[in-house]
């Protein structure tokens, strides 16, 4: 393959991977959306099929890594660094257009959400500290979350290990497909069964931190969030950012040593 | 394929597509359904089901286009638009015929709820204004439903990027499958992809128009909805209608220009 | 295929079809129950993966019809009918163990919900006709759920048309596959194919009647509710029974009809 | 393949099984995660990609049994006993490695859920027998819901009835494998089919005991339970534990028998 493919495989296929996510969380969290409140199993299965689609997508052209972690747990297990700047920055700038391509589709979702007089209060409703913080909860909450994950409990501890382990999975089941699947790569079933491994990461672990489990994934969308020309959006979160980015990547290097050691 | 089997498989496949995908709009929305609120998962899971029993029946005849928009952008990668016009032709004669079936299968169903006095008001009920809005959105809202998308938010500009955002994602999926399967064409793990990435789609960007994604999806039931002798069934909404095919079309061009210059 | 091979596959199979169909009803809609009021999604896919385990576990032995419409279909496309009375046998055989084991595996359940107090009422709690209306549709109405399929309009013109176009949808698929698979017959993603498709008419077309689509999974069923000792059960039904055995003989028939016209 | 190969893939892959299965029954019944009350739907597909992930990734090095009652079936089956143990070993530690890690990824949240004083009471709230049941229904059952399965009506011959007709038909759809795949073993269609089958299992027959259908998954879990230093975590329910165990060895070696009378 190509730079120039990988580039533009992984830049189409991460663009495709983040509309398709960031677009279900909009989908069952804004005001005016046919699919508000869904729920979660809409929500892992909306991320689970956004993996597919993405992965069908750009395999021909790159491989279809669409995650940091992906590419450097096999830059690992070969031992070949040629191509991880390319990949990486297609991911993130993959991630970007994704992010921005969510907000053209639910432009009026956003703006209906954000200046709802019952979700972000009425004139002065947020004179109070209590009532920045339920308009904060109830309003810029979701939306920040349409582009970022945030945990539930906030533990470096904890929110870094659940990253880590969600990912090792994820990981371990993308170098095993070589393995099922001699050596056929990524094609049909490699982009189903991948999209299934999210799904289950997505109900099993994404409980406690939302799954980031893709460093592009967390810090592309909330880049854009900083920059987008949102009303009352509040802030990006920016102190808990490092956790999605750095917790994926040390999982995805735990998982090519494992595959290196038991499976290889 | 000879344009009789082109016709032929087309019809098939287009009404089976929409007598399920109605149907499962019937199903969730409608009084004395088994699966009345059954929820948004069921309505995307249901539709993109319809996709993969139609494509799966209809592929061995026609290569299962069964959308207006895909036949464009494959006309438009090959260069080829000898049998467009007969693919059109069986799609939108398909998806009246599936329309009608919908109303076979839930002549009750339409009869009960169009004709419920909680739902449509009692004797006089509708003498207000404010009454007879309250009536289309509790019935005759849902029966249009059945039949033919509308927006959430009525916006032009952002129903129709949303329209045409849906259907690249869709056409860019079946655009490479032929790369992902060796030219093997739309078999049978080709109709499994295509309709979960419709199940995607209708999770992740189906919230703010219902994700037409497709002229003849929304333009065959449409006309029925018009032509069907449904009490209190109200207006067609034809004013919405034009977005729809416009920006699917569209989105499949963008799409099949996309594919040339980027995996060709 | 040896007529013993089709009779055992036939009852494995399709006790295995109505063990897990019926089991899903019973786990939905019984009380101690962990997955009470899961939903319809859940009684739709139930259904699907219980096509699919049997499909799949009977595929090698008889070719895993386990369904008379299917078999008459099969019979009417290649002017074979050497075969149809022994699998006919074998699928009412089948389904009549597969719902005395749900009446095993969910013994408790069954006496739990139809002696619970709250739901059939306590002594002297049926004396009135508007009181036995109420526990029948709260206590003996769920229980032949569990066995049978019945409408929620009752219409027979309807009822009839429902079948019919349900099967024929299903048939139809069936028949395609050997199209699809270059003869391949019913293996791994056949059976797959096959429980979405039961899976999309479920969710689409299964509102009105409850989509038996399947003389054996109807009658065989209805016959051991008469013949099981439980206690406050009511009656079978027998008036409706008729329907789901012959809409879906016709729906099968016709859908032969249209493949030897259209596909063959 | 060598008996080290079997150990790691088993420890691996039930490790794998048991975080993703615990995981999601941790993700909808605990305080204070994304996922909770996302219902028995969430928790019977979280159960069946659980088993596709661990599966497909343990596969190219132990075939991937996973449960002891496979492993049983296929030692009856090929009348070959000589790897039994050391499947046994890895699926036991591979399930405590797997528990323990839920207990990491959830850390916060079985924290959170156990001290909470809506659920387990404020100060003296146990001091009553009704408050002390009251608080275990809400706190510490879901804590052991997360390792271990229990019945929602105890009788020891249902129970045991269920787990046994449960296990059967997991082990013929996994015995039947090599009829449909020709041999190829469990491969990527093998886990995904197989995955599909224990969705259809717990939707249809785990509404009475909650489907233990594997001894390791039951067992190893449990183990942990007692170890962990959980606060208000109650009894791990011994009395218990022996049906999930015997339950399914006796259902695996009766579908060996079907098996091998039928299908060989």
């Amino acid at each position: 393959m190509s730079s120039s493919d990988i580039f533009i495989g992984e830049t189409i296929g991460t663009a495709i991977l983040i509309l398709l996510g960031g677009g279900v969380c909009a989908a069952v969290t804004l005001k005016a959306s046919k699919a508000r409140n869904a729920g979660w199993l809409a929500i892992t299965f909306g991320w689970g099929f956004a993996v597919l689609t993405a992965v069908y997508t750009s395999a021909p052209l790159s491989g279809a890594h669409l995650n940091p972690a992906v590419t450097l747990a096999l830059a690992i297990k070969d031992n070949d660094w040629s191509h991880v700047g390319v990949y990486w920055a297609g991911q993130l700038l993959g991630a970007m257009i994704g992010a921005a391509l969510v907000w053209v589709a639910y432009y009026g979702q956003f703006h209906a959400h954000l200046t709802d007089k019952e979700i972000v209060g009425g004139p002065g409703a947020q004179a109070t500290a209590a009532k920045a913080v339920e308009a904060q909860e109830k309003g810029a909450g979701p939306v920040l979350g349409v582009f970022s994950t945030g945990p539930e409990i906030r533990n470096v501890v904890q929110n870094l290990a659940t990253e880590i382990i969600g990912t090792i999975v994820l990981v371990l089941a993308v170098l095993t497909q070589g393995l099922n699947d001699s050596g056929k790569g990524l094609g049909t079933l490699g982009a189903l069964i991948t999209a299934l491994v999210v799904v289950s990461i997505g109900l099993s672990l994404g409980g406690p931190t939302g799954y980031a489990i893709n460093p592009a994934r967390d810090l592309g969308p909330r880049l854009v969030h900083t920059l987008l020309p949102l009303p009352n959006k509040g802030g990006s979160d920016w102190a808990y950012a490092w956790i999605p980015v750095v917790g994926p990547l040390i999982g995805g290097a735990i998982a090519a040593g494992i595959y290196n050691v038991a499976f290889a």
